[in-house]
Parts: C-alpha cells; structure tokens; sequence
C-alpha cells in the first residue's frame, strides 16, 4: 500500500483535501462550521469508512472521522511520519516456531457488520482469523478453531467449564501457549474462570478481544491478536493474562493477570487495567521484543495441570447502595443463593438496615463475602464500627479482591464444597494471585 | 511546636533512633528483619499511634507506622525539609471575610476513636471542627451546626430531603457559600442528590470528608475542610461539589462535580476522582489560591433556588454478571421497583437471558435504564445486536451517566412522578451536569 496520495477519497471530498494540497500522512487542522477545531494526521478511507468523512489519526491516538460538510476550512499544518502498513522485520516462517493453539470464542474481534441490523455480528471462523492477520505466521505455528460462538454478554459459567476444558486439552496436546479470542464485555469474567480452573499451568493462556471491529480503520484485532500470540508463544509465563492496548499509543499489547484485571471503558483500546498490582509482561508491536514484569510463575516443564473447571452459578453479586432494599438479599437466598458477594462501599460496609437480612442469609447457611465498589483498595472492616458489626454478624471480607473476581471465584468454589466452612476456607485461600499480601511490616497510621 | 529533637518516642525505640542520629525531618532508611527496605521522612509520634511504631511519611505522602521489632537497621540517609506545622500567613479574621455554614451529618471527619472497641465513631460536635481547625477563622466566618450524626453508610434518601432543606434554608439566610462534612462511603451518592435537589444555585455547595480520622497524624480532615471552606467561600462557581484531595500530595483540594464523582478506592486521601469530565475547581492548600476550570456556573445575585428535594428510593441498582439470574429483576419489581438502572457491561449489555425479564419489568410499567459497569465512557446500544435487541425491547440507555448518579437521578424523578414516559423524558434531560454531551462533529471510526 502505498504511503502517500490521497487514497480511499472521492468527489468534493478529494477535491477538498487536494486544494488544501493535503496528502495521507499530513497532519492537518480542521475548523468546523461550529468553530470547533481539530488537529491530526489524515488517514486513507477505508471502503468501510462513510464516503462523507476525513478519517484523520488524533495526537491521543484515537480515529476520528470528521463529515465533510460540516468543515469550514482545512489546512496542511505540517507532515507527520507516513503511516505505515508493512510488515515489521520477520523471521521466514520454520516448522521451529513455537506451536499456540488459537480457540475462538465469539465477539468482536471475530466480528463482521451485520448489513441487515448495521450492528456487529460474530462471524469470522478461527482461519479467517489467522488469514486476516497475516503477521501471525511470521509469530508462531498457529493452529486455530472455534470452540463457540457467542457475544461475551451471553456467555454462561458453564461455558468456562467446555472452555477450560478444551484449552487443557489443547495443552495437553503440547502447544506452547494459548489464545482465546472473546468479546470484551466479560473478558475478565472469563479470565478469573481459567484463573481458577487451570492451576499449575505449564503454559501461558491469553485472553484477547477487539474493541472495535476489523473491519474498521481504527480496529484494534489484528495488533491485540499479534501481541496475544506473540505474549503465549514466547513469554516465559504460566499464568492466565489478558492482552489488550497498553495505552493509546499503539506501541504495546499488555498482558494483565487474569485475577487482577477490569475493563474500565466502554469503548477505548486501552479498556482493560491491572487493579492494584503490576501486569505480567506486555509485547512490543514496534521491536517484537517482549518484557516481563512478574516473576512469580515462570514455565514449567512437566506438562501436567491441575484442572478443576466446574461452577456452581448459584452466586450473586449485590452493590449496595443508599436506599437498598435488604429484601434483594432476602430473595437472593429464597430463590437458590448458596453465597453472596455484597459490593459495599468504602472499607467494606452496608448499612445497618441490611443486618438482618443478612443474619438472615448466614442462619440459612448461604455465606456473605464483602468486596468493595470503590475498585482500587482492600476493605478493612477493623477500622469503622459498622465493619465491626459486619464482621461480628459473620460476614467474610476479602483483602483487594476485586468484585467481579470474587463472584467468580465464589462461583467456582461453590462447584468444589457446599459446606460453609470449607467455602470460607477456600474464599480466603490464594489460589492464582487474586488477593495481593498486606506488606508485612507496614500499617497504614 | 519544635520541628526537631524525636518527639513522641520512648524507650527503646527512642534509644534506637537516637543512636542512629535521626531527628524528627531525618530521612532514613529501614531494613527491615524481611529484608524489606523502606525510605521516608521521621515523623512525630503522636498520642494516639501505638507507641511501638516508628513514623514515615514515604514520598507518596502516604504516612506509615513500622513496628520497632520488625526493624533489623535504622540509617540516617539524609535531611529533608523539616516538618511544620505552623499554620500559613493568614489576615487578621475580620467581618469582611465571606460567611460560610458548615453543616455537619457525621463521618470521619467529625469522628474520634471509640476506646471501647476501638474502632471510628462519629463524635466531634460541628463548633469542634471548627475548634480543631484554626486556620478555618482566617478563610471564612464560620457558622457550623449538626443536622444529624450518621455513618454515611445509614444515610437514606430521605436524610437528602432533610439536608437539602437545611442546605436551601442556610442559603436563603445569606451565606456566602455551604459545607456539607458527611461520610466518605456515600458522599458521591449524597451529592448527585443535592446536584438534582437543588437547582439554580445561587453560591457553591461542597461536600467534604475525611478518609483518615483527626486523631491519625495523616489525617486529611483539616485540610480537606480548609479547602472545602474556601472554595465555598471564595470559588466563583454556583454549583454542588465534592472537596477532597487531589492526589497523594498535600497541595491540592480539588472540587469534583456533584454528579460526576465516584469514590474510586477505600483509603486513599485522593480517593474521589472525577469521571469524564473537569473537576469544577482547586485550592491550592500552599498559596490559598484559587483556580476555576469550568465556567458553566458562576455565582448569580437572585438568592432564589429552585428546590426539589424529594427522593422516591423504589428505585433498584441492579449490576449485570455472567450468571446472573434474571428473576433479580422480577423480584425487584415484585417487591415495588417503580424504576430500574441496570449496569451492564461494555457499551450497555445485559445477556439474552435477561430480555425476557426486562419484557415482563416494561409491561408492569416499571421502567427500565442502562449504564456500563466499565465506570469511564459512554453506553452506545447502536453497535451490537444485543444493544440493539435491548433498544428494540424499550431499555432506555444514559449516556455516559455514571450508575450511581442514575440511581439517585432515578430516585429523583420517582419524586416528582409515576408516568413512565415523563420518567424517561426527565431521565435523559441534563439538570446538573450528570451527562456530558458528544463532540457534535467527531465519531468514532
């Protein structure tokens, strides 16, 4: 493809772009009518884009399209570095490459426009995949097939069983790491699933989405997919991580612990972030160099893992809020709860409306967790005379667990015991880095 | 106070730290028996930290406490500013200073520890706070009284009316501005409320908290209140905010819209952040200045408010997991839901599992709205089948509305009428700023 002229643009459009004596590659400021003004290098059109728009790259990365007609004047104020769309230096592909099973999932990264509605619809097979990002070849030998094909909004607790199922299976297979291809909206869902149902991974096991779909100028699929390859294939991880944007800049795919990670955006690249503790490593789309930063699960040579991949859905996740109605706990029990995770606030707290309900729950003998909807920080029920009562009615707080990752993990140890005691047990117990350790020797004054 | 010498220790720990050669302002270095390293500036001991433990302000500005048996080395590494605490120049308190009401409902800042179980208990009376803190005299005339003493876990949305009421009462009496101290848990809840209940202010409303208690040396609530006082005083804004820490410095208070806020981790000075969009304002603690950085609301002259304090809290926060069961939302609307905010995921999904729930919800009449779990970025049910499904169901999506907020705007609505399409139709009106409108020239690519 070649890097400059004005491809992709017809019509006033081009006669425009080319009486401001504009190229692709040229950063341009663009005055609407509205006098509002934006700066940013102009990209070529992609035949997906709407014919009406300059499609021009921000400073923050992001891609705009801009209507034509709503333009006032279009000026060339400088010449950025051309986009470019090779290949980065690659080794010809060998039958030494390591081998990464590809699992595809559904969502958007495996997405089409669905002409009929206009919306995105999950499509594209696990070939197709590997044959619209051509880069992979030159990563890994990469065997790819669709396991499912579902919107993550859709996707079940007993999906992550066939899920972690069918990645053992591919790890036992011997491939040197693996990929799964999800949508986005319940990616971390997913991650903390695998987390616990694969232990004693030999292998690293990537999550990867797209949140926008390849068939946009502005799709993120390819790159997340190239980094999750490359992040499974050479990593020196035996972890569950997904691997997403870094950042807007375009330079790093990041793999967050499969525990520890949120998506904190509806729609940026850069959705999904590490809560409270480092991300394991992230691949460099520039270099292809790749840089760790745990040290904690390094690949293993027995290729043997534990897999225990079975969830009971019987657990509900409840924020609580000013004004909550306790009786939401009170029904949780009455239709099947067999655990709760309260979403409190602050240091972990509910108010003292919800005791009884709550006492209620415990004498049931369905247990109650507390997470807080702050995010970021542990709940300390020590600190305040409402955690006191909390923990003295018996609920059970968990560090820095965060919520989504606790619903989960109660979803998984509720598949193992039904005995309170032993659910408790295994609540508290670390099983694949989804608390962080208090430092020892410091306490906050 | 004397800003050397080693105030506050005994014993042997004072006699290790002597014969280290630190002095209260030394930056040491401790090793600790883990073979831990910590670094950071000697602090005071105060009464009421353990008298075990050794001070730090680490640069982070966090202040922490080492237990002195834990300790393998203590070195002096270097002398940094002393710590002072004299208060800043400061005029002579005169009448022409600005008339400010402080009112107080409780929470950490108006709290002391509870001897008897040890835990924070709401207990300084307001004329205390104002007693503790004599730097406020010099900001503003102070006027402080106690309109309830509650956690602010307990707080109800019929204390908001009751608030409200008072807020709109002091205002009509004259002051030049208000101060709310309240619990941090559900500050960011109670000022959404006042946000929607108080209209057409005339002066600026702040709220204001403490994440660590007047009796910790890292207490944030003197300078947290200095600066609500002063923005409150001073601020040209006409509008609710919440007044805390900026970041982990002690530079900054800043005031956060009341609507845009969230409490965003359980013990961080710097815990409210705003969520996409500008903070209304900051103070800076050093020079007593002043910096606007919106300049929608300005002070107006007319004294009259529009005020609208009642809350129906029928209103149910519901948050959307994979799992989830979808008889939740039968149960709430069972149980008197006259309005629903789901959270879903990503740009505004539930799964498909839910629609017919929502169908059953729409037909009681109950209305049913959306906002994304992911906190930052905008619901758009336009891209994908399920949000168009959920559209095509009658499932109104809020924009980049954060959940908390809609709940309270929904509880608000409730208030003034039980017609669902004016309940839509007020939802999606602007009233305090809770949406931020999309760049009418820019779409996403």
């Amino acid at each position: 493809m070649s890097a400059s002229g004005l491809e992709g643009y017809h019509g006033e459009i081009l006669r425009r772009l080319k009486s401001a004596n504009a190229e692709i590659g040229s950063i341009i400021r663009i005055t609407a009518k509205s006098r509002e003004v934006l700066e940013g290098t102009l990209f070529p059109r992609s035949e997906y884009t709407d014919p009406n728009h300059i499609v021009l790259k921000l400073k923050n990365g992001y891609n705009i399209g801009i209507h034509y007609e709503k333009t006032e004047k279009i000026e060339v104020i400088g010449e950025g570095p051309k986009p470019h769309f090779t290949k980065p230096p690659s080794p010809p592909k060998s039958p030494g490459l390591p081998r990464v099973a590809i699992i595809s999932t559904g969502g958007t990264i495996a997405s089409r426009v669905d002409y009929r509605t206009g919306a995105v619809q999950p499509a594209l097979t696990a070939a197709d995949l590997a044959s619209v990002v051509p880069e992979l070849a030159s990563v890994a030998e990469v065997e790819a097939h669709i396991l499912f094909s579902e919107l993550s909004e859709n996707v079940t607790p007993a999906q992550w069983t066939t899920l972690a199922e069918d990645v053992a299976k591919r790890i036992g297979g011997g491939v040197d790491g693996v990929v799964v291809s999800q949508g986005t909206d319940t990616m971390h869902y997913t991650s903390a699933a695998l987390s616990f149902a694969l232990q004693d991974l030999p292998v690293p096991v990537m999550l990867v989405g797209a949140q926008r779909s390849s068939d946009r100028p502005s799709s993120d699929a390819a790159s997340n997919l190239t980094g999750a390859v490359a992040l499974a294939a050479r990593a020196d991880l035996a972890a569950v991580g997904v691997a997403m944007h870094q950042d807007m800049s375009d330079r790093y795919i990041v793999a967050h612990r499969g525990t520890r990670v949120r998506k904190c955006h509806t729609s940026r690249r850069d959705a999904f972030k590490s809560i409270g503790s480092n991300s394991l490593a992230r691949y460099d789309l520039q270099t292809g160099q790749i840089e760790q930063f745990e040290d904690s699960t390094r690949r293993r040579n027995p290729r043997k893992l534990i897999v225990e991949p079975h969830f009971d859905h019987h657990a509900y996740l409840l924020k609580f809020h000013p004004g909550f109605n306790p009786e939401i706990i009170t029904s949780a029990v009455s239709s099947g709860a067999r655990g709760l995770v309260l979403e409190g606030t602050g240091l972990g707290h509910v108010s003292k409306y919800c005791y009884d309900a709550i006492k209620k729950a415990l004498k049931e003998e369905v247990p109650v967790f507390m997470t807080s909807q702050t995010i970021w920080g542990r709940v300390d029920m020590n600190v305040y005379v409402t955690g006191r009562d909390l923990l003295n009615i018996g609920v059970t707080p968990l560090e820095d667990m965060i919520s989504e990752t606790a619903l989960v993990k109660l979803m998984w140890v509720l598949g193992k015991t039904r005995s309170p005691e032993r659910i408790r047990e295994l609540m508290l117990q670390i099983v694949a880095g989804e608390t962080t350790e208090r430092s020892p020797i410091m306490e906050a004054v």
